[in-house]
């Protein structure tokens, strides 16, 4: 009994191991698919990077395209704490939609990401490439379009946003400032203003909001 | 006299076959480069698309960078006639800038490359890459966002626009609406309309028209 739960307790400390090596691990391949993109990330770079074995990255993640997967679940991972989860501390519906746009401006503008957002790159760049890492930027894609349009038809239930509204043209539309700030500021650099980004969030909710 | 005459149409003939090979190269490589990026593109990877030999390839770029530059300023070339030129022939203001987005909208829609739009996809790409590529495609975007304020100011100084709009912040919001076309149609395939798109760059023109 005493020595199964030795056993048990040795097992659970490998595995709490394995887990915060796989964390390290993920958190570091996320900053290199930012700046290489998903599809250059690779097991042999990510070792080379952190500065261990090949073997010991292979062993936490087994190929390339898990590796890209746990990516894509971390970034999803990050976004949540830093977009997501303050916006939903705010109303559903117009007030939220505001509070995704500020967060997504903050987000961008900390630089959280080396490279820019892993999303909006790895989006462009696995379009060629079906597979299981693109199918899952496909999936986060979805439901973060998902979650703007549910915020809409709220807003459309409450009366803030006018009847006539499409929730997928809006939601359309709101994601193209986000994913246009993103670009903008990667390509001109510290030329660009995230207050374009977030006037022109504004703009697109203030043109579909009920008149007061 | 004679023989330098001959010599000089040599030469020629010699410039004229080189000119014509390296056009079918570049119009292969920006295929390419809109499948593996414009990172991925190589001058071996080309030469084994085309089945020529790599030393081939070699002598008409010299490097693989001068690759990269002459593909962005292909893609540029292709732009010019499938976009800008049908706008040039309308007024310009309003009009010439609906007639941009739908020539971006069918542009898009008639997959002209086989992986998406190569300035789409090369800007987010080389963010971390400076060097002449990525200068070659800031300055093409560059050009494109000026063509936009230009023909928002042409719009504000005939009334066509609101007096109050400033110009690089329409520029950005019409521009989203592309970037975010192609990349949803990257993305979700079939499912995404470029109606969506058509529609978005329409309502982006309306809130800022004149109200007649």
């Amino acid at each position: 009994m005493t020595s199964k739960h030795t056993g048990a307790q040795i097992v659970d400390g490998r595995r709490a191991r394995g887990a915060r090596t796989r964390e390290a691990l993920v958190a570091e391949a996320v900053q290199l698919a930012s700046v290489e993109g998903l599809e250059g990330l690779s097991i042999a770079h990510l070792a080379a990077r952190i500065g261990t074995a090949k073997s010991s990255v292979h062993a936490s993640f087994g190929s390339k395209e898990a590796l890209q997967v746990a990516v894509v679940a971390h970034t999803r991972d990050i976004l949540i704490d830093l977009v997501i989860a303050p916006a939903l501390k705010t109303e559903p519906g117009l007030q939220r939609l505001s509070a995704l746009g500020e967060g997504w401006m903050s987000y961008l503008e900390r630089k959280t990401f080396e490279g820019g957002c892993v999303l909006s790159s790895a989006s462009l760049e696995m379009d060629g490439r079906p597979g299981p890492a693109r199918d899952a930027i496909a999936a986060v894609m979805r439901e973060w379009l998902d979650l703007l349009e549910d915020n809409i038809a709220r807003g459309i239930a409450k009366g803030e946003i006018t009847a006539g509204t499409d929730p997928a043209q809006l939601a359309f539309a709101l994601n193209a400032v986000g994913m246009a700030a993103n670009w903008q500021s990667q390509l001109f650099g510290e030329t660009f203003s995230y207050d374009t980004g977030r006037t022109g969030w504004a703009q697109v909710l203030a043109q579909h909001k009920t008149p007061s």
